[in-house]
């Protein structure tokens, strides 16, 4: 009954990336991730890392190892993870660690033999390359002296680009549930509410039904904190006749499902409607353009010829109207000018940022990509919102 | 009438920063923060990054500058920092980050000249160090060809190690909303309900009562998963007669408060009240000896003696009595064995965690030492709880 990928996926996917690790002549594959960064990690094991930090090896042949950072979380990483090896290396422990004599030692040279197994070490990729500690690469480095270490973080994105039904499934889930908080946040906010507040009830909301954390810290911004293209919330009250902006993303089972949306309490300032309207008909027109087979290039130009329309210049955007999405919020590939073709698996959020300097907004759907159609995963309230 | 740090604060933060700077010949401090680990960057700028990294530079001589990923989040940035000057640098872009052609030239290079004013940088401090990724520290690396590189965490944590009054009114708030989301847990939980049900009751009473989010990934665990010294809550129900972990923290302005608890649904089978006993003994001895002037030594000393008196031994436990708190839930100093003296404005949780191997838990309270006396931050349900 419980929505679980199946423990199959999990070596499935091991031979995928092993497939990838092929094609680029890797033959060993460390990723790093962290409480923040948890999807890399969380795709190979279906670990999440909590206090320590956590990684992988994938040999180009064999048996993928899950890594942690002591004995703290060793216990935790056994009962969870999907993959039956796991290592402890001691520079993935805590930020402020207690001395633990026994594991103090450990370094990639006293793991890698074992987890490479027969494989010959001549070149090395690194996932989460932009945020691999750079102690953890000097002792890489110094493990796999003489091979070539390159950043291969394109390895799992190609791999996560695809999702499996079971994957859609679990987005669905939290689509469904950031929808949800969507429409509690919705009911429950007024004028002289507090950002704050608000954000909270979304938060619950989403626990309530489910999830297991947020995609991302949600925010709930207002007035002129609005031209925040990311941001936090705030003490500040909601007052009337001015942009709120809600952005609600949950995570079910390590997928995200998200949803943005603007509104006003009483009505809006003809600038501010402007704005709103013109983000909704362009989110509305790139939903409506995706579907397998539809060249990505084509709906860069529809955005641009939309904005074009409306009077927005580059000043006015900060991206693309669309990324790919899963086990984070914003993963690859972006819809901004690169050319690919949309195919079965692929799941973006359309996300369009507007902004006048003074105020901006947020439209953001999920779509998944089928045989057959752009599939929505949320549409609630998809309309000019007021209060 | 808001619980907020004065901004006159950061001024100060700045300076006794970089008191420390001169006396270990530091030119430049250059620190590094994520999501996930906040802390310094907080403290410096009192800025919390979102999906973007965040960073800062402190000059010997001169204004500290906050560091930020791009145009998406330099709004948000400037918006909220306490320092007026805030630098891009590229590399601290989120993961999947969309092309921002305008930005992604900057380098180091480009901004320490400005950042350090007429510092002449021979000697550089990383802190953050154990999560500075290897790219970051290549592009410092070759912006200041020549000088020194040091890991300088200890400046930070040596500054921030003592709270000024205004802090140690936000922890006593976060420990405040800790004790509360465990009443709210304990009043809801039952059998049959699911841990994950549990911790989502607790961080929803968290948000309600004003935590900008929880101190860490919060968790509930039960039965064999007890022995999980780390963990997170999973779909599993609440059974009687078996041990249950709740360990809740709060985040309040920053600032953590922690409360950790054991208990059963039923009478607890005669090993698991063994092990609530001791470690109920234990986390009272530990509080009522802590105050100003006394030695962490002496500490340690009572903790091993009791773990003796109760026949436990190294693999029961995992680390000292006590740690550190503020920033973050666990921070420098451990209580460990290590010589130093408790001083007015430390904060610590007294945290023992206590295992059998089959089963585990973990009680924790904060303390503050003031001028007088150990001021318990936390003391809700201290006792054997049976529900």
């Amino acid at each position: 009954m419980a929505l679980k990928i199946p423990d199959i996926e999990y070596e499935e996917r091991v031979k995928r990336v092993q497939v990838e690790m092929e094609r680029r002549s890797l033959d060993l594959l460390v990723g790093y991730s962290s409480e923040g960064e948890p999807h890399h990690v969380r795709y190979v094991a279906d670990f999440t890392p909590n206090f320590d930090f956590a990684g992988f090896i994938v040999p180009r042949v064999g048996e993928a190892a899950l890594l942690t950072g002591g004995p703290e979380s060793i216990v935790y990483a056994k009962a969870t993870s999907r993959l039956s090896k796991v290592y402890i290396h001691p520079f993935l422990l805590e930020t402020s660690a207690p001395p633990y004599p026994e594991t103090a030692g450990i370094r990639f040279k006293d793991i890698i033999p074992d987890a490479a197994g027969e494989v010959k070490i001549r070149r090395v990729g690194i996932v989460g390359s932009n945020i691999f500690p750079y102690a953890l690469y000097e002792d890489l480095r110094s493990a796999v002296r003489g091979a070539q270490i390159v950043e291969a973080d394109d390895v799992l994105f190609k791999v996560r680009m695809i999702k499996s039904d079971a994957e859609l499934r679990m987005m669905e889930e939290a689509s469904r549930i950031a929808e949800k908080a969507l429409m509690e946040a919705l009911n429950f906010l007024e004028e002289g509410k507090s950002e704050r507040e608000v954000e909270a009830k979304a938060k619950c909301a989403m626990f309530k039904a489910g999830a297991e954390s947020t995609a991302y810290p949600i925010w709930v911004c207002s007035g002129p904190r609005t031209n925040q293209g990311l941001s936090r919330s705030t003490d500040k009250k909601l007052g009337r006749n001015e942009l709120i902006q809600l952005s609600f993303g949950a995570k079910f089972q390590g997928y995200c499902g998200n949803i943005c949306r603007p509104l006003t309490i009483g009505q809006p300032p003809p600038e501010a409607r402007k704005l709103m309207e013109a983000g909704l008909e362009i989110e509305n027109l790139i939903l409506d353009a995706m579907g397998p087979g539809v060249e990505a290039r084509e709906i860069y130009e529809m955005f641009r010829k939309a904005l074009s329309k409306h009077g927005f210049g580059r000043g006015s955007i900060l991206y693309g109207p669309a990324h790919g999405t899963g086990l984070q919020e914003c993963e690859g590939p972006w819809i901004d000018g690169a050319a690919f073709t949309l195919e079965p698996g692929m799941v973006f959020n359309v996300d369009i940022w507007l902004s006048k300097g003074d105020m901006g907004l947020r439209w953001e759907d999920g779509i998944a990509i089928t045989k057959e159609k752009g599939k929505q995963l949320s549409s609630y309230r998809r309309e000019i919102i007021v209060k």
